[in-house]
């Protein structure tokens, strides 16, 4: 029987392809920042109150389509890898526990279906092609989904020595369903980058810009949310453009190797702009006690990965 | 020869069933907060004087019917599983050493029984019974106990991985002997819950209140004494409702899991309190060492659970 | 070849009984503070200054018959037991090295000998037999020694599992040979406590107060040092009963377990006294770098024990 | 396929004698400082923004003769040790990279030949022999070195226990290339010293000194850098001196162990003079990141030693 994260974890890591686990549990780099997210989790101690004379307990969280409790599945690309449902399956075992699932904007499967699973976020990578980025938010909204998380740190993917020791690339039945005839599909490596990096550098859009978000605010009618925000300076700049939510996040310990934990970066952003907009975290949560600790520090919810692939 | 706690520890751990340790020595999710008790009472240093010209010393202790050394045995449940003789071998030996045995409500023998072998404490958990609570009250002070401690960090029991992965019960020889007849016996689990945590959820209430002090504080004439503090809103509303003491807990690791250690949160608590009432401290004492660092930092004396089973 | 402490450690290692291994590497309790004081040592850290244009360096130090470097050797009881010439090497090599060499009370060779062996400096223990003590401090003025340093913080002996474990006791050949005929030898043990432990007890006042310090100073000739001081109040007491010196020292995490590291109460105990006497340090020296972090923290010389038996 | 440093140290570690790998991998003393080096890198965080539209990145840097990247090649001696081409293959290495390599006065071909090979700069150690260091000028100087980095903290060699276990010494074919006929050879260790520390001390001045580096200043018409600044007190009089730049630095962990890291020293000393001369750092750089987090705490190069070797 599982009953922690740690047993899942194993019983994962036996029947998984070992490349595949490298490519879900593995960070940039030296993986300090990957290492550093747990640590700093776990030094934040939490000072329980008594005697509240509490008989009923709500969990509920109200925003971006509403959830059970403040927990939302984390934009994550590929889940066919895992398992031949993928997305689907963990769509629905959202919808089941009563909380949003985050699409990705490099989901195995169209955007449509997965949407059709249960209630869904979509994210959404700034393409090279403009006209496929609308696209894509069109069908985000036609797809009823409530909030468009844009993600805003892989102007480069980061470098996973994992994935280049295992010259991983996705198999043939694995593709960027929502991109399909579009781009470059992430099968085929280049000298010093996997292949899934060499499609991100081909695809994905470096130089976005704040400008860009104000456009993206005037063409979707859904509640924008940035993906990762650590500076408060910026996040102060994105509830100017308008976005509803920000998620504080350094990608899982994938993108810039030695960022800071999210769990330290949050207090200072909390203070900048907690009373503008929703503060979401992601980023080494692994319990309910981290679930816990982001809200004690200001958070109203958090995004998980990694514990549900 | 046993010399230090760490020599019994592994003298028992030698002749105890596997479950049975885990039960004693597990804690809570992780087990961080067990983990931190330790590394936070080690964090703390002495700086001893000199030349006091001291040629005695007193170490007694004067309050809730005095001690020999301001020690107390903590509360703990069905000492049955350790022994045949359970919670009277401990009494004994707590009357030999000159200081109180705590009597846990979940006591496998009944409380007078345990209360004739020395000098003792009642515990109580507030059950959803109020007529069981006034009877255990009644009997606690017909029984001459000179103090009643209040636990009030169980409104649920903490999640407890090892007892789950054990699927941990009680040996049907193993009762609540205080409570017989009138709850379910916690030996049969339920889905998710071990079956001491299904018994907890069935009997306990978990929405007792400062209200519910202040009736207890009217309904009997020991002085009462409130556990699990950590805050020093809740330590100044303790003495408000006419505590004549309270523990500093964390109820050793077990409850919830990324609980502040004791030791690091009794400073604020006695700055808040001190003046007022007894300041008492458990989870993670080890050691004579341990006790003088609650001492120095201003605990009037110290629970011992876990070491003494 | 040797060329580091810890090579020197494994030799010893090699070659001494177990049992006497312990006892000289051992501290108290959980040996905490054992640990402690090197990690203390380590976490201090030196800026270097360049270009000085330094062409003779000059090492030797002043106070107390003088030294080739500020560097003493620490008292330690009984070296018979780990060679037959015990004492006598030691100061021979001392002498050799030109630093002074401290004779402990419960030296196996008579101080005489001693210290005619090099330059020497007596450490006192206050035994319980006043005509004693005044004994002792006449055999030390008339051996020449050039200080005389009163240790002041074993009212009673640390616990020591270690010798607990290994029932430790002195082989017949090796006796406190400047005690003999006086007291009770360390040969037997009680139960509870080793048979040095035992001796201790028996053999020393625990009741040493600060106006027997001004006796002391009233009594003899020679610069008095007091070895164990950590608190600042201490060392302002001891300056005013004519302390010339004071050691700030743990007894090497041989007394008090969870005793402060010397290095870290040292900056307190420089900014009190440290115009006022001279401020030397023990407990955790193990190279020149350490002798540095000392002085650059404003100690004006160390001892070194352990590392030299 | 090698993507990291780490497996880079692993291929060399497969093929160099552990001597060499030893004197090239060791530090002093009990190599706290090369240890501290890393540490304290790991625990600087950076916090990354976002969304600033950039499409070019301009790594490069303007001083001492420019560079692709602000990374330049530290000064290494005997590079000969691990391959028979030596210095050339490094040099050619960095031309490559379009960073400058900085040759040592130990380097074991003549400077012409590497500077030939490359952009280079010249590293001088202070020789005994004046005339000796003059010589060196005007050989870096007709070479067309862009600048000159003088090393002022080797008054003495550091304690590198490796190195003296090892007996480490120069094999007959690994010279010091720029001293030849001039100074003993490092291929004869005397008691106490390796064959290398013993060349150090017979042919280094120690007693440089600020009024030596002002003539120096005089004497050359290159920009000079001096390198180990670790106090901001140093830092102010190098620019005194007419310093072009300071490296900060503990020599990798090298010379005095306990030293404080590089990393931690480096925000006083841009503090004292980031305004006034160019601040370099060396002493741990592994990464990308590393260089990042030197820049962000205010340096504007580093230098890269073991990790090229």
């Amino acid at each position: 029987m599982a009953d922690s994260l740690t047993d899942y974890e194993e019983l994962a890591a036996a029947v998984l392809p070992s490349a595949v686990r490298d490519f879900v549990a593995g960070g940039s780099g030296f993986e300090t920042t990957l290492h550093l997210n747990r640590a700093a989790f776990d030094s934040v101690t939490l000072t329980p109150r008594v005697l509240g004379g509490i008989s009923f307990v709500n969990t509920t969280w109200q925003y971006f389509g509403g959830a059970s409790m403040p927990v939302v599945v984390a934009p994550m690309a590929y889940q066919r890898l895992l398992h031949p449902e993928g997305e689907l399956l963990l769509a629905r075992a959202a919808a089941d526990a009563g909380i949003p699932y985050t699409i990705s904007t490099l989901s195995s499967y169209p955007l449509e279906k997965i949407a059709g699973a249960g209630p869904s976020w979509f994210q959404l990578y700034w393409l090279r092609d403009r006209s496929l980025v609308e696209s894509l938010i069109d069908r985000a909204e036609a797809s009823a989904c409530t909030a468009l998380m844009v993600t805003v740190d892989v102007p480069v993917m980061g470098r996973r020595l994992r994935d280049m020791r295992n010259s991983f690339a996705l198999p043939p039945d694995v593709v960027a369903a929502n991109l399909v005839d579009a781009v470059t599909e992430a099968h085929v490596g280049v000298p010093g980058l996997s292949a899934v990096a060499a499609h991100t550098a081909s695809a994905f859009e470096p130089a976005v810009s704040w400008q860009d978000l104000e456009w993206l605010r005037s063409r979707t009618r859904l509640p924008l949310l940035i993906k990762r925000i650590l500076d408060p300076h910026d996040a102060v700049r994105a509830v100017e453009v308008g976005a509803a939510g920000i998620v504080v996040s350094n990608h899982g310990g994938r993108q810039l190797d030695g960022a800071v934990a999210s769990i330290d970066a949050l207090p200072a952003v909390v203070d900048a702009v907690g009373k503008h907009c929703q503060v979401l975290l992601d980023s080494g949560v692994r319990s309910g006690t981290d679930v816990l600790r982001a809200l004690a520090l200001g958070a109203s919810a958090v995004l998980i990965g990694r514990p549900l692939l």
